[in-house]
């Protein structure tokens, strides 16, 4: 059993000190849980594109972040330590990973069974202290148990999350796919896809590292998206189409590739954010086809928690897409790394000293 | 019984006699069918968005319709006056209405459920002759027997479909709605969603004539899409925002609407063609939401014709849509009060003398 | 604003003292809510026939109930007068009712959307003190909130919820349906047919009374059970058989007509409770006909509240069913009626003196 | 390219010549298609429990074979080696399989995407000459192109399909299964769950032959039906009970088993025919709960066919399954071998000499 740290403790954490680029690793107090809260260590925090956009500070951090001075990451997972009042269900030592969306349980969206759009949604590391720390508080309700599984695999629950919820919106067993956009995600979903036994898993990026990825995620079939890929893909599917498009790169140009190459009456996960708007013939891509398009946003509670761990147990191996683990302090090649395509996941290490 | 015209008989047929603006009424030879065709004696023939198009011979009937001389119309209901060999299935003097998409029932769309997505599709009035005449050919498995019905009644089964088709593909029962755009369409499908138990049926426009239509169609609250639409169906419906929207008028202002009033988690139905592309940000209007879009073409083989025809015994009223009932000769009147968005729906009458 | 009683007051209620039939009304303290509880002052509490079987003790009360003494009933509605530390989503003086089914949250089904069959399921008035009381105390996530319904309709929203949660499995409107056996849930599921726009709706039960009030919520063709109901179905769908079969009787021979009736590929809700075990030809009655059977226990959280709240919103009106409203202390009489069948549903009002 | 037989020719064939136990192959005339019929040269013929209830004359077969004499034999696969009129779609010398439900295509059922559950279903073997001849009649409509094939496992696709169907009625990837039965076809769904993503595949039997080739199928535990089977499989799921039951034996012990292991909320598939009816507690073993029963019979045209396409193509293999491969002429042997259950699949072989 690991202790909790005594009370007045510090620990070192990644702060976003203002709302300006940059971000610093500082000693901060050790969170206290309260009532329903846990206190865990740390043991893996991976890194997300968004806290790229958080240390960058881009619009979209400048908008939804903080406010500053706070720790951010989101990704992760590490050892229980400390239970705050009424946090019984979860034993102390347990390995846990974070559902890093915190909503209300109460509105309209949460008593329906879609808290993943609460009207109240606060996101742990952009509205509430995150995981690039030694230590952090997580809500007892929203710690995933992850017994067995390495922190590293743990930790990226959380994204693969998003994939199992892009991918099983509807089925996906004998269904042709194609993933548009090899990021971390996007790489998962092929492996997803893969596991569930789909017919064919094609995928679709511009980043050769990226597409060697996808290749050895399982792809059948890895497309330079340069090329005629609506072409090629009609090829391959007897000119029916795909019958699933995971679109995962917020690309308007793969958007475009993937609504052409959806079978008539298929559907499409969009989950890649777009940070810009996307001009799209509705009459001639979505109409006319009969298409179905699903927004896809954070993961289904819990359904896709069970059904991510029950993919891990059955032998999807997400290791191949970890390309780095270094010590938390090693915060910015991490995030140039990130920034610069020439990474897969990378995985922080907060309990590891420099 | 009614009898068949003897071979040889012509009839009177609205044609599109070239590639140019216009149509005109002429004497065509009675058309005979061949195996697995009817012969039907058209009672009415509603007028649809669609012919005007083709009269005015726009870039969309550029491109689809034809080749010309055609005759052109596909919203109908007749009397069946001769069979073609094997068609025995509907009895001579049977009333029916046409699904006017005749599918190819071997492609895998045909052969998965989807035959509104066929891919050879052919549609009556469009790319084979029309129903703007007194006589047409239906292959029999497209007639839907609708006895009991008014003809002009019958007619409207098929942009019924539609509307069916599009507030369907989900639950509609207890749920709050907005319709955006009151073109017959929209018209028809709030009374679908009244009928079909729908909490709030909101509806919008800008056509003070199409709105008041609205109203009596059954629209709990019917706004002017020029006001605070948003605003005002969030304040309606708790803050939460609409559960279903069916967006059939292709705009694009209407669209961002109903986006903008759907609530998170929550599905939209695209019916309205739109004739230049729309400009959406997908990741606040889509994905954030976590809503799914259906693109709606058709009506589908035969759950809706089922559903249409339930909905019609049940009581739902389309009479007061009908603003006109022309002979067909008045085609000219139809198609601009059509044009000019004066009319609810037009029924033209073929058989009868002007 | 209604005061909490001060400490130390005593209520009436009605107590089963004992494991041996009968129960008696009895001075018994107030309760005190403690953390995330509601104090409920109860405004009305109607009869289910489960009071009755514990009333009675009968072999699932013997099983069931307790242990002794314990104020027994659930269906309620009520006046919220004070609230433990934490519950502060619901105002005081708010009228509520009562999700009866005290779930953990925690469990697989819980935490994927099926918390009706929670596998730590308690149930008020059945494993923890009911509202046959002047006060009651129910935990705040269980209170849905009912403002704008008068207290006996609100109390009525637990078993009307059975009947959306029953009828709503898949789509009603457009679709015929057969409910066999009108006792106060399956009179309520007539009217929630009707209003999500069934086609028809065919009732049938044995009781002249009951068969009376069937018509009068507004069932197309009520028949005898002890006619040739299948027959007459089957005639009444042009030889299809029904879409919908809710089982609502918990008798055997009314299965198996539902079984019979039901079209093929139909689907058949059970939700009558079976004192005896059921003998059925599964291949012929189920498999060859390809239908699917729904168990229907409790109510969805919350979308079936939600949904009911809609339907009572739109017009659906109990007050027909509703035959007798009695002071708590002629329980006596109340369960007799009920035991009889010479009841529809009957409300006991703990605030009024006898 | 197989040239047709010349008109005249007779062809070996199994013939049921009377009303009583026993068959015998016969020569008869080779049939010859008419329109939309094919003529198929029969490559392999798989035997399946139905043939032997024929060959017995057991009640099954007396209230519905016939009437005598005919050919029977339904899983089958072969070469097109003549066309009727209109029957174009399929090249000769194509392999195909039957699809061996010939259903109307106009009934309710046909009409609403239910085809396998036709009000006027006829099927091959059964009601129309079957295929444990040297050639077969098949609608072209039936046949299902299988280019690249064995013929064995081409043939087999009509049970596989069984399997597909029973499967995927719902979701499976990442859920735990238990499959009752391992005849053929609860073989063939073992290997189907697996390659679909299940978690767990569980399965149960008391032959040890059959235990053996599930183990060889891909279940993770085979386990005696004798056996503590509901408690093995609590245990094995952290004590929630299976996702899915697919009832394959149609023995009501296993059934029970079935009902009593799976999750409350879970869903069941009955395949397996009962011969007797069976005796359940619906109370305590569906509707408290809460689950879903689906009858399960053929398959569902044509998504089961592309469904089961897919998976052969993605490398389900049936082999392993396939015990014998015996000329027509040894049905005798066959037939013994399948009642007595100490066979896997037996193929019988109509082209070769004994």
């Amino acid at each position: 059993m690991i202790d909790a740290p005594p009370v007045g403790t510090t620990m070192r954490a990644l702060v976003k000190e203002a709302a300006a680029p940059g971000a610093a690793i500082r000693e901060v107090p050790v969170p206290q849980p309260v009532a329903g809260e846990l206190l865990v260590r740390v043991e893996a925090a991976s890194v997300c594109g968004t806290d790229v956009h958080i240390e960058r500070w881009d619009p979209w951090a400048q908008e939804n972040f903080g406010p500053p001075p706070m720790t951010f990451g989101h990704e992760m997972a590490g050892t229980v330590v400390a239970r705050g009042a009424g946090a019984t269900r979860i034993a102390l030592g347990a390995l846990v990973a974070a559902e890093t969306h915190w909503v209300d349980w109460t509105c309209y969206q949460c008593r329906t069974g879609r808290a993943n759009v609460c009207q109240h949604m606060r996101i742990m590391g952009v509205h509430v202290p995150g995981s690039f720390a030694q230590y952090v508080i997580i809500p007892e309700v929203n710690a995933w148990v992850s017994e067995g599984l390495a922190p590293e695999i743990a930790a990226l629950q959380e994204p693969l999350g998003n994939a199992v919820f892009a991918a099983f919106v509807e089925e996906v067993a004998g269904q042709t796919a194609v993933v548009t956009g090899c990021g971390p995600i996007g790489l998962m979903s092929i492996a997803v896809l893969k596991i569930a036994g789909a017919r064919s898993v094609f995928a679709t990026d511009i980043n050769p590292e990226r597409m060697a990825m996808a290749e050895q995620m399982g792809a059948d079939l890895v497309l330079d998206a340069r090329d005629d890929v609506v072409g090629r893909l009609r090829a391959e599917t007897d000119g029916n189409g795909v019958d699933i498009v995971l679109e995962m790169s917020g690309s308007s140009a793969a958007l475009h590739q993937g609504l052409a190459a959806v079978t008539n009456g298929g559907r499409v996960s969009l989950l890649g954010t777009h940070s810009v708007p996307a001009t799209i013939d509705l009459s001639q891509e979505v109409i006319f086809k009969g298409i179905r398009i699903y927004g896809i946003t954070g993961r289904r509670l819990w359904d896709t928690w069970y059904r991510t761990t029950a993919l891990l147990e059955e032998g999807l191996d997400l290791t191949p897409i970890i390309s780095h683990r270094l010590p938390l302090a090693d915060y910015a090649q991490a995030f140039d790394l990130v920034a610069s395509g020439h990474a897969g996941k990378i995985v922080l290490l907060p309990q590891e000293e420099q």
